[in-house]
């Protein structure tokens, strides 16, 4: 049977086209042809996949919060200790470094290019829970570590926020060095907040 | 003499409406005409004063460059101590809360959507300049305090960061609460690093 698969395949190899692009151009500078030429498919058979760039960009978000899920899972069962898991995720930007520094943050800069569209449209609720994930994952890290959920939340916030303001001066300035340096001070000034309290809990 | 008076005039409107429009809308999304509506002024007579939305967006980050630095220059006339002028800067999103949860930071995100743009395109170094005053302010106050000028930089980046993540993680999840919240983390965060280190410096 291989017209569904070539389907399945298509429909894959457009939405990862139109993350790239989406990365790279941002959302409202790419176009359909666009991802249709990056991904090889003849435009005309894009809109039998999605009908609008927004469906397209929606799929892409899907995506994108799959590969964050993904790939938090996978730190929960490679480190034990959940201060590890976070410090993980400090040192994340650096595995696609040379691309953060080119077009920023992946999710980061989709969330601040969409949410412009309002807070009611749907593809600014949708790039809103890629950092929802993060957060709600750092939370559950911190609660682990024996902080309040109500301090956990608040420590989960500042430390995403931290990583995406990094980056984001990091993109403008165009600094590889810049990115390491400051990822490693954020890490650092997360120190005592990745050390288990639960010994010292009742003291 | 009326006319040249008029002129100055409706040149300062366009960039005031454009700088609006560039926050609310962004970039891509504001058009030649959005901008000649919101100002009043018929498109037409636009063109007499930029010839292209590049040129209107350029000097729409300059304006924002002069008021930036207005603002810097009169916390350092009312706070002598550089440390208060440093939490006056962490403050200073509260001052536009609504707006910033709405459309998250003026500078930053004219930063994340021009950056796309190419790091060879003049509108990109135009909107990292918006940043590198902030930094190159908060670097100086950081070197009154009695850092060396290397650490000061890195403070001075840290803040920067600190804040632009926290006003994109507070837009995204439209949360005024969190955006004063994190702010007071972030300042709290910095307590030892904003006290002047003088007297201690060669010990």
């Amino acid at each position: 049977v291989p017209a569904p698969y070539a389907s399945v395949d298509k429909r894959i190899e457009l939405v990862r086209s139109a993350a790239l692009l989406l990365h790279e151009q941002g959302f409202q500078r790419t176009t359909l042809a666009d991802v249709a030429g990056h991904a090889g498919v003849p435009l005309g058979n894009v809109y039998y996949y999605f009908k609008t760039k927004e469906a397209l960009a929606e799929s892409v978000i899907l995506a994108h919060v799959d590969a964050i899920r993904a790939r938090l899972e996978a730190w929960v069962a490679v480190h034990e200790a959940p201060g590890e898991r976070l410090r993980r995720l400090v040192r994340a930007p650096l595995d696609n470094a040379e691309r953060v520094i080119q077009f920023g943050c992946p999710h980061g800069s989709l969330c601040q290019e969409l949410e412009k569209l309002g807070p009611d449209a749907p593809l600014a609720k949708a790039a809103a829970t890629m950092l929802h994930v993060f957060i709600d994952w750092a939370s559950e890290q911190f609660g682990e570590l024996g902080h309040t959920d109500r301090e956990a939340r608040a420590y989960a916030i500042q430390l995403i926020a931290g990583i995406q303001g990094t980056m984001l001066v990091a993109h403008t300035m165009r600094s590889p060095e810049l990115l390491s340096q400051q990822l490693r001070r954020l890490e650092k000034s997360f120190d005592e907040a990745f050390t288990p309290k639960s010994t010292r809990r009742r003291s």
